[in-house]
């Protein structure tokens, strides 16, 4: 059999079983106890008897004997429900149902369960970020604009950046769980007709009848005017979300990937791992590649979520249904995956201090331009006339730096003898002195991010506490 | 000049006016402005006299002398800046900040006032869908899943379930507006080191200023960690909700499509119309195909959202930009445009009850199946069994009338004859007859459909009353 | 374990071994065993003893030990080296190689096969269109623009109209199919160093050594100049033409979800087929809204392939590498079972005679609108003119229709009396008389769609024999 | 009025002459014109008189006059039959189409002509890879695999690698072009009824009508079965191609950022260019980040494209109108700007020899990891032997760097001292001596590669010839 390449490979146990074949099956058939029990309760003819008969065959599940039933009917739907009669024996089950009162509610509760799974993983990571961005927050780092040396930031900030990015999807997401509305036992096309048939058009029971399968769901809100399916942009709306949630970490990925190529930082190399089959030598951001590639994957699966919007012929259909069977797994299988995996790099990675204090160093005059361009300003030099003059000076120093004509940045010699920018040698030196501490205001935005993270360890302690699995 | 389709064609003032040329570099002037009284306010040396020059000036756009300056400078910010600075005789803008702590601000107000247009767009489409949903209340129409006849419903539910769509698409746009988080002046790399220099590193002043700036753009909610630009899921994020709330309309439109088809409803057709410049008889379903064009366009925008997210290197660049000059303002006209053919469609659309009377006459045997079956299982027969031996007839009945082998439905008549039923000609035949009334719960649940809007209409009543202009 | 569901549930064998697990294994053994006898025959110290060894072992595919040993390396490359190196006793394999030597080449292999199959069926599905537009080249039928009633044709145009894209999407296949170049024995950065190291600098011999393994492939066109990894717009381009081919046979699914809207024609019922669980005498386009769905599902993957393209750093790393292992065997796998059910479709589907031409008498005198326009023209109306006096007309009539003003359509007599169009009633009667029969040059359009199609049957006799495996 | 961004600011004048508004409106002119003198020879009632004055008010455009009728109709066509009309004093033209028999035919020359302009900006673009490569092709440069060092290269053999990506992609163009077919004359439905009528059913002279106007088109292939429209697969494949030759460029750019970041090269800095509006010293990567933002625009109209595809009811509708209006122009727009900004870059960038000579003298003894392993697997060692000892030290000399352990690269040491690997130090010494020249078949693929271009180069030397535009 060709295994779910994301599900073996990258996603998590727990993501797995929510997906599982067989998993499905039970939730399905338990769907379907808890709809007999209530229509009982409800007055409807259907024997205790039956409904024993029923759970104690519900964990028997024979995928290979479903799919042959399949062949027959090319419905799966009707291939289970034969299945599960032909095991207890009795034809009780599905009453006044159509297939999507049991899959639809079904398919929503594990994307249900899919998002609460997430928001573990985000909670985890968001800790270890803001542990990060604790642990470095002294480090004076080169901050990079164009990939180029701009200004001085801290590492912590750095970090602290991207994990403002996943706090933010974090409210996102608890907006989409918060209003997240399964569709209810709502009939062929959705007007329930043949649940009222049943219960001789007592409306009220009916809804009683729904209210008791919601809450069986455990899932809150409902909507209340569908046809046979709910709409697919809630869907949409779920992949969205994934994929904002892997944008954060995808960035970091990105930064930590760069960082590696400066030799700044790197992802760290387990014991026994091999970079290269071919150079020995080499320690790749393999995992941060793989962040970036699930984030790839994930824009796909936006692309099929986005493909079923908006596409809903009159009360529905299954144009939907093989794409919802590859893209609701498969893009919670690599979130699942990506956060698994950026939980390592966050638990692993390394950072190198000397040669951040090199790179640093080395920038240090051209870092510290605008603070020369404030000082000029301050001595009442016009704003565009000094950054003329210092932009004169740098674009000459870094070509005689690249050429060799120089050997050391001496732009801070250059300003000093240009009268137009009103300041002294003398001043000039103090404001590189202090340039290696001018971080601004990174240590009070670290701070906060701290402090906004600390409030969700609080929320949701377990999920702060998980750790993730070993990664291929 | 090349116009803009989208603007020239399909969106409406409101929106084209967020983002034209001249609009925009009045609300980076505007900006400045807002910039310099707060950094005068606060102690910086700004002259009234300056200030005032600039405020002059402020209404004097000229784009093509701004083009020319950037094709020296080929930096867009340096070219608007020089350009001010030039009319204005002074150079006291932009002090302090980088081109990002200006565009940054004023792209995500023409985003946050592209949110609020929208938002009176979806509450104006949720008004008339509620009064089409109630207007229709009472006409019975055949339910089509997988576009054939399935149950009966009503056009003013089938109304109401697109219109729930859009509902639940509107309180996710009320989340991204309450939740959307604006840069703030965060300088060149997100630290404020330049503000702290020109304020001689009193953060208290540098919070006060960017207080005042955020409170000048109106938008509550502000990044604290950020480089140089905030996060691009954030752009996602927004692209997404447009994307989602195009869904409903979407769905609707490809179902009038479909029913202009059967001739059960159209779009309406203005006086003066043509419908096909090669065909006189043609009333074409023109608008709901642009409808279901304009989705297509927003997953392309979508597309380009996705491509940004995830995508940050170190603390930012400009691999964006070019892709949000297009995306943003192409998104948002996309969006509206849609919205003012939707508002349209619904203002002119027809139903016609005699053809809706006859196909549901045509199949009433077909559509009450589901009732027969409830029925025999109430008396007792299998499920399962009572589908097969419908089945069975409801099949040969459809290749009779195909054939042209019988010219009426007569499926009651077989089922009448089989005693596997257990159901007489007489409760068939009442069955039938009170099917053209089945509708089951679509009346309730247009109703709540109609008190959900209300609230909406009651809390943007202004809103509510907007009417689309004339559209192409 | 989780399967994957396309190659499960949809894709047919020959297209799933090529990308099982185990069968890439041994694709990969024997690629090994080929470099080695190369470098054996070109001058390298390997023994024969050695390759036999390997020879001998190379069925032995032990997943779950390969699995164990990359979970200490992290590289799963360096995993199936130490495997067969540990099966064997020897270390033989992989000289001068870097993974990507090996996995490119085997990966390329896959695709470049997976492409053959799809050419396969692309014929299969030709004759299979050939054919039923032949059968049904004589049921004239009222073609549809915007879904209502335009002008007649032929059900067989309908077919090879669809046809015909399909066949211009083989075209390009057969294209990429020729252009596609493998990457061939580079080394770890594309100068194929180490190769030269082994070989002492060689170029020859290295150069006999890489036409001898690709030659070993069975691939014709080879890259030159390449990093560690192809260009990944090739992926692209074997992408985007998958999509492209599913285009046709997409549209003609739509199309015929929307012909059993109007019981014309149907994708056909198997015995024992059940179309809904809840509404037996449903006979749903299940399978075409299937096909649907696949196409969907590829443009999931065209966007994974192109958020990959244009994204190489440097000489390339990994993070292409979870997406292809996702994106590349499942579009193969969604586009083989696209086929699949097309093909069942194409044999299993039905028209329906009497309805088509109960459809075309009732819309008659609208499908002739514009004949009797061009008789208006060649008497010398004006062409603008007596479109609008045929409007007017139309439009009354359709209005009247539908409110069930007049019973039958009686546009002729409107026109008739009418004297702006210069017609009597005999020359109208006379067009509406052979209307039914006015296909234009739909005839000869089938028959040199026949003749495109034959010429590949005669190419590819085995293909077009092909006959699809029962889908689900 | 709102401006379309891209014609406005990076696309060139020949791209956006073929999509104006104008122009567009004069190449339907002409076309209408061509059609009533082939009506005319052919028979048909059309005097010269009549043509002649089409012919006098061909070239007066008057947009807004066209918009007002529009506003009536709501049919873009129309309103534009009847201004021709106006202008003319006749009602002579469209005899016998439909307007998709005019819109298609001149959309597809508009694509055409577009192709035709992008195959000048590939040609273009590979004569200046071909001579940066052979410029370059002297200096060896550290090649990255992962972004960190791996084995040397050439800075030629970088250029040449992204540049055959780029004229692989040119073959495909070239294919696309050749089987570019043109929709044609086939009436409403695709059946030239309209025509036959005109011409009393006279197939002969109705071929030759269509020979003559596809003829005045210069596109030589031609669809035979269409339905209102051609099949819409043929734009994903345009676009398709349009965002493959992006690729490559993008694949470059993004490298040439990375190594900007490293300063072994640059984009280059034009007199006046400001790099940043904040910091004077900053000369950023801005145009390779344009040209990467450009490559995420075309996935996004890739994405439209493949939305419009496989989406055909019937014959036919307009659902694609609107998304083909944005998508086409914007699509050849985005290209063509982006080709005119890498032309750019190709001028005048900068490689940096010192820096570049600098990076590989640092990492030397790593990029000569694989040929040490190459010669101890030579004296007989196990290659996997050998590789365990190589990372060995490796690793642990990388981690004394980092930490400021050891100041130089001392892996030659540590390799020298362990007997394990057979080697000698004065044969570690021979083989790092030679490092800096071990560049492989480098040079050869380079020069593969020029001599392929200039192949081109002679082909279209017009083409070869052509410089971009100034750049924003």
């Amino acid at each position: 059999m060709i295994p779910n390449v994301l599900a073996e490979r990258y996603s998590s146990a727990s993501m797995n079983d929510i997906w599982s074949a067989e998993g499905r099956i039970v939730l399905e058939r338990e769907y379907w106890i808890a709809v007999m029990k209530a229509q009982r309760d409800l007055g409807l003819d259907i024997s205790d008897e039956a409904i024993a008969a029923y759970e104690k065959v519900k964990n028997q599940v024979d995928v290979a004997s479903i799919m042959a039933r399949e062949r027959v009917t090319r419905h799966d739907v009707k291939a289970r429900i034969e299945e599960f009669n032909g095991l207890s024996g009795f034809e009780d089950i599905h009453k006044g149902l159509t297939s999507r009162d049991l899959t639809e509610n079904v398919e929503q509760l594990q994307v249900f369960r899919g998002l609460l799974v997430i928001r573990e993983k985000v909670v985890a990571t968001l800790r270890r970020m803001r542990e990060r961005a604790e642990q470095w927050d002294d480090i004076v780092l080169t901050a990079r604009t164009h990939n180029v040396a701009a200004q001085p930031t801290t590492l912590g900030k750095r970090i602290a950046m991207f994990g403002e990015e996943l706090l933010s999807g974090y409210q996102v997401l608890e907006d989409v769980i918060a209003g997240y509305a399964v569709r209810g036992l709502k009939g062929a096309v959705g007007t329930q007709m043949d649940q009222l048939s049943l219960f001789e058009g007592d409306a009220e029971k009916v809804s009683e009848l729904e209210r008791r399968i919601v809450k069986h769901l455990g899932i809150s809100q409902q909507w209340s005017n569908v046809g046979q399916v709910y709409p697919r942009s809630l869907d949409l709306r779920v992949v969205s979300v994934l994929t904002e949630l892997a944008s954060g970490p995808s960035s970091f990925c990105k930064t930590l990937r760069l960082m590696a190529g400066n030799e700044t930082a790197s992802e760290g190399f387990a014991p026994g791992q091999t970079g290269s089959s071919a150079m020995p030598h080499k320690m790749n951001s393999r995992s941060c590649e793989r962040v970036n590639g699930f984030h790839v994957i994930l824009k796909g699966y936006l692309a099929m979520a986005a493909g079923l919007a908006g596409d809903q012929w009159n009360e529905g259909d299954v144009s939907c249904s093989v794409v919802r069977r590859v893209m609701l797994p498969d893009a919670f299988f690599a979130l699942d995956g990506m956060f698994e995996t950026y939980l390592t790099i966050l638990d692993q990675m390394d950072a190198y201090e000397g040669v951040i204090a090199a790179e640093t160093a080395r920038y240090l005059p051209f870092l510290m331009t605008t603070t020369v361009m404030m000082e000029a300003v301050k001595r009442g030099v016009g704003r565009e006339t000094a950054h003329k003059v210092i932009k004169e000076h740098a674009v000459a120093t870094v070509a005689d730096l690249r050429t060799g004509a120089v050997e050391k940045n001496n732009l801070l010699d250059r300003l000093a003898e240009d009268g137009r920018l009103a300041l002294t040698r003398n001043e000039l030196e103090e404001i590189l002195k202090r340039g290696d501490r001018e971080v601004g205001s990174a240590k009070s935005q670290v701070k906060f991010f701290s402090g906004e993270v600390k409030k969700l360890e609080e929320k949701w302690p377990e999920a702060a506490a998980y750790g993730p699995g070993v990664i291929l």
